[in-house]
């Protein structure tokens, strides 16, 4: 089933053979990315075979056209896409006049690919037997700089082996691109200027309707065996592209290698006026420091991102890969110096989702950030939907609400709605819940209050107001109850009392007036600052608690759990997931909405959700009890599911169950488990891969402002070990199969909880507790 | 609010004034058609304003790509549009060099409209002052043949009025077309031939993917003060059009006219190979009968019409006039000739809604048909969901069920499923039971089993066992229950036990099963015959009663009434619908599709549809009872609901009440309540109008083989009186405000119930019966 064909290594993903089958796959797997721009592993030189071409920008988005059968009211007009950028890796080669062409020269042997994690780069390197019958051999090597982050690099080496050849480097930057993913076959980017500024070629264009306007620019050199030749090369300018061609002559054996420096400036950063000029200062100073240079500098940076945020294990080389892979990833993707960046759930990799944020930022990436990172990541993050919080009352003032009710959107790139299916957008509003937990989860984790008193709050009352107008008043119940909502599982829609809604709705008002206690207890000028910004009156706290006393749950007292919905045991329940025939599954391609609508299957942690944010609130007994009931039920077919099950199995100590959940997200992409790698990456889950193993495994959490550990181990293991920033301190724990070690950076003694046992630690006193 | 525009009138439309704002509703309301084609009153010379073109054929239409922002398995790949087909009616009208264009001539006195319905034609004169100075006045007269069902004809007449003047009439016949309605631009026709055969021009055309062929063609001639000219016409071929040109020298105060016979031949009747000759021939004969005689032959069948379908009231004469123009273009819009057509919402006058038929045909049209016309009509309504019925049993399969379980779909051309929308295509089932229940009422108002015994019964096991596998049993109420419906009230979606789906599904398992034990009495071959087509067994018997049984129907115990769905009450309720803000309505128009389904206010009749369709089943109380809870939540914003109340207030003798709700129906596209005539008529909400009176007012019944009344009159009503056809005798009942008079056109005595009296009627023996 798995597409298995790369190969296991601790630090690199390396692929051997050359299939054009399996050319889009691996475009999303080897993608590179530096936060701030990233594209797929296109090959730099023509490829005429079925290819995926992406190269995106942060930030730079397109809205188009809603699509829809039947318009309905609230629907928002648009629908923002990723747009794919103008192209900068591209590298015609020609070779005896004949073009470098993978899909059409006789053969391809020693392909292989190497993306090396550790260090922060990308190479390819192939022998090819042209038609014309010249043998030569190729090595590419690229990477974007984290540090300057405008910049990439390829060096591009080509080796003729069966005789002197004569070779034509076509260097260009090309801005006429269209759009893997578009509903009306718009012209997504204009061209505002091309052409050289002394060496350097460049393309300005600016987005239709958005006006991001961008230079991708690009200079070039040639050396011979690893010296730098001076040569002049021909330019061409076009409507969308320029180009650079050198011709040269090179001896069999001999390297001749192309060095771009390439890459894009934006008017995020420079005035717009101005970009060929940022863009040439930035690629010169690049120039300067050299190809080996800049690549030092890059491994550089990743030293430092893994010092903080790598997970090591022993004795299981494809789940150390898989681990290292989703670190990585995310890493490539959003790295927090830009609070109106986010984490799109396919990052640099591909275009499917458009939009860029969803509610797994909160629920999955905050976690990981929180730990791996400063905090003022996280709080980059969070800053991110307090500058939406205008958009978000907008939204909730389109659908009838008012006085201040934020409804943040479900999918969103500047705050405002741009998903289009009523029962998502209008309904899946327990996203909400999830911003206000990922606010609640910051102060848990840094203790920092500066954030929530000033900007936090806000949001947390726009919430609040919103939950206080969608609960209800069932006179028939007589308690307060959530109408037509869809929960995390989206294999149900237009439900009412979604038990994982009500409850977070209920939290979110408690952990609002708690919070604004809290505040006032603080800095009572704070908290007056920020009820005279909400205009926040006492009528509607108490309004607010007579709905926390008077929620509605749905339960079931027969087998004594919470139920997902009204209604839920109602349904048709005749086999466990695991009772499924195999050709049912997954679901949502083997079956009709109707029936999947009606099954009883879950799609991904609903209640169990619940269980996990709240855990507090439960004993062992109903964790088990719920989980029995649902774990059953659910078929795992969001890539965000499995690692909740895994976190709550590693709680109730069902190692085997939580290892088995765990291998399901940690090599998702690398093993093409659900048959769509081409499309991109799942960025997002793999924040939760992350979790399974540091919240689950290692069973950390913050409680009462000090970090504790549950750790377990799966049997397969022989031991593992991980980092996590905890309010400035780095502390590595370490866990075999009978014992675990903890260890700071620091010369204060921290104190820490192993298996609900004080341990005070710091860098001269490593702590080792046999488990 | 209405477009009170249109002239009081008991047999004609009458529209006076020349207003350019007015020209697109005005197409809608005096369009006309004769069941085998029909367009809207499009001006036959140029008009620049802005209007909306469109001429169509019966049983036209064009599968475009569905449209919708999410694909969800089950979705139809196509949706069936009625087509705009090439158009026949335009005729260029130069004077003195000028073009004729209402819009931008310098003047327009006394225009004048008349859609005549008594005798089925539309006639438009008008006076205009040209920008060259020229007055000119106009008659233009048309008529779809009802009996020549290929031809239609126009008589152009134009006056000089202020001195001679240089007449060019251009007829032509135009297949390059557009549609108002197109997703993706796509182009529906194709040019297959143009050119003349003699005199006739014609313009064969083919639809792209459904392979439609059509020949579109016209033949004139001119006449000077009513005789014929003997004048050659100029003769041009373009690539999509043919025109003829005559240019006319005529005098102050003489009148030329062109007359145009044209229409349309297809492959439904004739050889795709031959319908330019059979186009030829259809136009030679009209032009041999000439206008004049074609009109007394248009009038006589239009007389042969009202004769069986008239309905009359003295002292309202805008109730009259509404009652005339719902008969009228029901009968303009479906004559029952051909088993391959149904009944399409818009009919002739516009393209909304798509497809031709939903459950409108069965629940509303086939009344006013089984009525109104001879039974082969209602039968060749039935023929045509018979003939539908293996694309119905592959629509349930693609959505899972198998077995044969039928699932007719909710919009169609050909059988297959065009409809989009998830809540609607898959969850809107209880069409199913609507057309169960038209075979039901076609045996209870003709007695004939023929068609139940070899045909009907086939589509009453597919419905059945659609029923039998949609209903699931929950163990938690120890019932079947139906989960994930839409009901008629399509405010409420995806919602659990909705009671009139569940009612309707117990009824079709019952029904079915009585009517396989009717026809075993009747003939004991056919019985066999039919369970072997099927393959019925036993066992399925057992399983029906078994569901029929324990089905679950939603009830409040303490307002003693069923529940629209599960959890009804959980709603909040705090207005009834009069109490709205009157800017809030139509919620469909001012509210947020989150905000109306979790509102309380139901769209159309949805329980008291199953009260109106059931109504032996429910004592007078438990009517009242419910509709005293549903009515004031009802805002009727889809034109089938008023109807339905109207009949239910009637039935409580709540006759102020039932009359209300008629007003909201008899005058619905005159009036325009819903401003949106502009977009076409309702035309399938006509036969609801119609059933207002004979079954609301007049409280027709069929109560065991027998016609009964419970005649009520509203009380500013002098009297009213209507025909109806049952079983091969035609029925007038005449009401006043004291009597009722009742008599037959047979010679054979037949016995009413008038409010429960048994009375013999005869040709030679009316009654009259003090109320």
């Amino acid at each position: 089933m798995h597409q298995n064909y790369l190969k296991a290594h601790p630090w690199s993903i390396i692929e051997k053979g050359f299939d054009s089958d399996r050319i889009k796959s691996s475009e999303s797997i080897f993608s590179l990315g530096n936060g701030a721009m990233g594209q797929r592993a296109n090959f730099e030189e023509r490829y005429s075979g079925p290819t995926f071409r992406g190269s995106y920008i942060a930030g730079v988005y397109y809205p188009d056209k809603t699509r829809v059968g039947w318009w309905k009211n609230g629907y928002p007009e648009y629908f923002a896409k990723v747009l794919n950028a103008p192209n900068w890796i591209g590298i015609d080669v020609e070779i005896d006049g004949e073009q470098l062409d993978l899909f059409t020269c006789k053969k391809v042997k020693d392909f292989c690919r190497e993306l090396n994690m550790k260090e922060g780069w990308y190479k390819r390197s192939f022998i090819a037997v042209l038609q014309n019958d010249v043998e030569i051999n190729v090595e590419v090597c690229r990477f974007l700089s984290l540090k300057y982050d405008e910049v990439g690099a390829v060096k591009y080496s080509v080796t003729p082996l069966s005789g002197a050849a004569e070779i034509i480097f076509t260097p260009y930057v090309d801005g006429g691109i269209s759009n893997e993913d578009s509903n009306w076959d718009d012209v997504f980017w204009d061209i505002q200027s091309c052409g050289f500024e002394g060496e350097m070629g460049y393309v300005q264009s600016k987005t239709n309707k958005t006006n991001f306007q961008v230079c991708t620019a690009m200079i070039t050199q040639v050396l011979l065996d690893g010296t730098k030749v001076d040569i002049l090369a021909e330019k061409h300018e076009a409507p969308t592209t320029v180009s650079q061609c050198y011709t040269i002559h090179v001896d069999q054996g001999e390297t001749v290698s192309l060095e771009k420096y390439a890459g894009y400036t934006t008017c995020f950063h420079h005035d717009q006026t101005k970009l060929v000029q940022a863009s040439k200062n930035g690629l010169d100073k690049a120039v300067l420091l050299g190809f080996e240079e800049l690549l030092l500098i890059q491994k550089k940076s990743w030293y430092e991102i893994w010092e903080t945020s790598d997970i090591s294990i022993e004795g299981d080389i494809k789940a150390q890969q898989g681990i290292r892979f989703n670190i990585f990833q995310l890493n490539q993707t959003y790295l927090g110096k830009d609070p109106r960046l986010n984490i799109g759930p396919k990052g640099f990799t591909g275009e499917k989702y458009g939009g860029s944020t969803y509610w797994d930022t909160e629920a999955y990436c905050i976690p990981f950030y929180l730990a791996t990172k400063s905090q003022a990541v996280a709080e980059n993050l969070l800053t991110y939907r307090h500058n939406h919080l205008s958009r978000a009352i907008e939204n909730a003032e389109k659908l009838g609400f008012n006085s201040g009710a934020a409804l943040f959107p479900m999918v969103t790139m500047n705050g405002e709605e741009c998903h289009n299916e009523w029962e998502i957008t209008f309904e899946e509003i327990h996203r909400n819940g999830a911003i206000a937990f990922a606010i609640h989860n910051f102060i848990r984790y840094t203790a920092d209050w500066n954030y929530v008193m000033e900007k936090g709050i806000d949001v947390l009352i726009g919430i609040a107001r919103f939950w206080a107008q969608r609960a209800t008043f069932s006179p028939k119940k007589n308690k307060y109850v959530i109408l037509g909502v869809t929960g995390p599982n989206e294999y149900e829609n237009n439900i009412n009392n979604n038990w994982y809604t009500n409850y977070l709705a209920k939290w979110c008002l408690e952990f609002t007036a708690k919070t604004l206690v809290e505040i006032a207890k603080k800095d009572e000028a704070a908290h007056q600052r920020a009820t005279d910004r909400a205009g926040l009156s006492q009528n509607e706290l108490s309004h607010w608690e007579q709905i926390t006393k008077n929620m509605y749950f749905p339960y079931d007292e027969k087998s004594q759990v919470y139920l997902q919905q009204d209604g839920f045991l109602d349904k048709e329940y005749h086999k466990t997931v695991d009772q499924l025939n195999p050709s049912d599954r997954p679901i949502n391609q083997k079956w009709s909405w109707d029936r999947i609508l009606r099954s009883p299957y879950i799609k991904q942690a609903d209640v169990l959700q619940g269980f996990y944010f709240f855990e507090d609130h439960f004993t062992h007994e109903e964790l088990e009890r719920h989980f029995d009931f649902y774990e059953p039920l659910t078929v795992h077919e969001s890539s965000l599911s499995p690692c909740v099950h895994s976190i709550l199995a590693a709680k109730l100590g069902r190692m085997d169950q939580a290892y088995d959940f765990y291998l399901r997200t940690s090599r998702l992409d690398l093993d093409d488990y659900n048959k769509e790698v081409h499309e991109g990456l799942h960025i997002t889950s793999m924040a939760g891969t992350w979790m399974s193993i540091v919240e689950g495994f290692a069973g950390m959490r913050v409680q009462n402002d000090t970090l504790a550990f549950n750790p377990q181990i799966p049997k397969d293991w022989t031991s593992y070990s991980f980092k996590v920033n905890f309010r400035g301190t780095i502390i590595t724990v370490q866990v075999n199969q009978s014992s675990v070690k903890v260890k700071t950076d620091s010369e204060s003694k921290l104190i820490i909880l192993i298996n609900g046992d004080q341990l005070t630690v710091s860098i001269k006193e490593p702590k080792i507790i046999q488990l």
